[in-house]
C-alpha cells in the first residue's frame, strides 16, 4: 500500500506544498512543533533515510537548502535544523524547522496549533520568498 | 580562530575516527546520547549546514550513509536517526544516532557515560564493519 506521503506526491490527499522538483517534495507538516516546520521527502518511496540510492540521498539536501532559506526568510530564526526520525511513516522524510534554541527541535513538547488557511498563507509566503 | 572540530580535522585535538575520506570526517561523540552516537562534518569549516555550498551538501548525506550502515552493524537498532542542530559549535555537523524510539534523539537527556578506552573500542569496531 502506497504511504501517506505517497499519496501527497501522487495529489490523493492534499498538502500545503513549499517546493517540488522531479525528485522531491517540500510541504508544511500539518502538526508543526514550530511555525514554519516543513517536510522535505524523496519521491521514491524508501522506509529508512539510509536505505535511499545514493543519488536521490545526494540530491536531497541541496534541494532542502533552497526550501530552508526561504523558510528563513519568512520565519525569523537563527537557523534550519535538520532531523530525520522516521518512526512513524515508512517513507524516508527530513524535518526542516526554524530554531533559537535546541528546545526549537523538541518532538515531545506540545505542537503549534495552526488553522488550514494559516498554514496555507503561510506555504504561499515560503513559495514565494 | 579555527574550530574545535577544523582541531579534530587537522589532528590538533584526538578524536576516535569512523570515517574519513577526502571532504568529510567522522568520529564518535564523546557526550553520546547513545552508545555509537557520531558526528559527521565536511572538512571546510562553514558555521550553518545550509550555508555549506551545494556541492558539499551533496556528498555528505552520501557519505553518512556508509557510516551509518557501519554503526548498525556494531550497535542494534531499528535505524540511524540524523540531526542537525548546530547552535554550540560553529562548524556544520551532523548527528547520526542509533535509534529504536524518538527518545533516542533526546538530546537532553543525561548522557551515556563511556571511557576513553571504550569509545577507542567501539570506533576500532565501526571501523572494521
Amino acid at each position: 500500500m502506497a504511504s501517506i506521503f505517497s499519496r501527497i506526491i501522487h495529489g490523493e490527499i492534499p498538502c500545503h506544498k513549499v517546493g517540488e522538483d522531479d525528485r522531491y517534495l517540500a510541504f508544511l507538516d500539518i502538526n508543526p512543533v514550530r511555525r514554519g516546520h516543513s517536510l522535505v521527502i524523496p519521491k521514491l518511496e524508501v522506509d529508512k533515510f539510509f536505505d535511499l540510492p545514493p543519488e536521490v540521498l545526494a540530491g536531497i539536501m541541496p534541494f532542502a537548502q533552497g526550501v530552508a532559506k526561504r523558510i528563513a526568510a519568512v520565519v525569523p530564526c537563527d537557523r534550519i535544523g535538520v532531523s530525520v526520525v522516521g518512526l512513524e511513516v515508512p517513507h524516508a522524510h527530513v524535518h526542516l524547522i526554524p530554531i533559537d534554541s535546541i528546545f526549537d527541535m523538541d518532538f515531545s513538547k506540545p505542537k503549534v496549533k495552526m488553522t488550514q488557511e494559516e498554514l496555507a498563507a503561510l506555504a504561499e509566503q515560503i513559495r514565494r520568498a
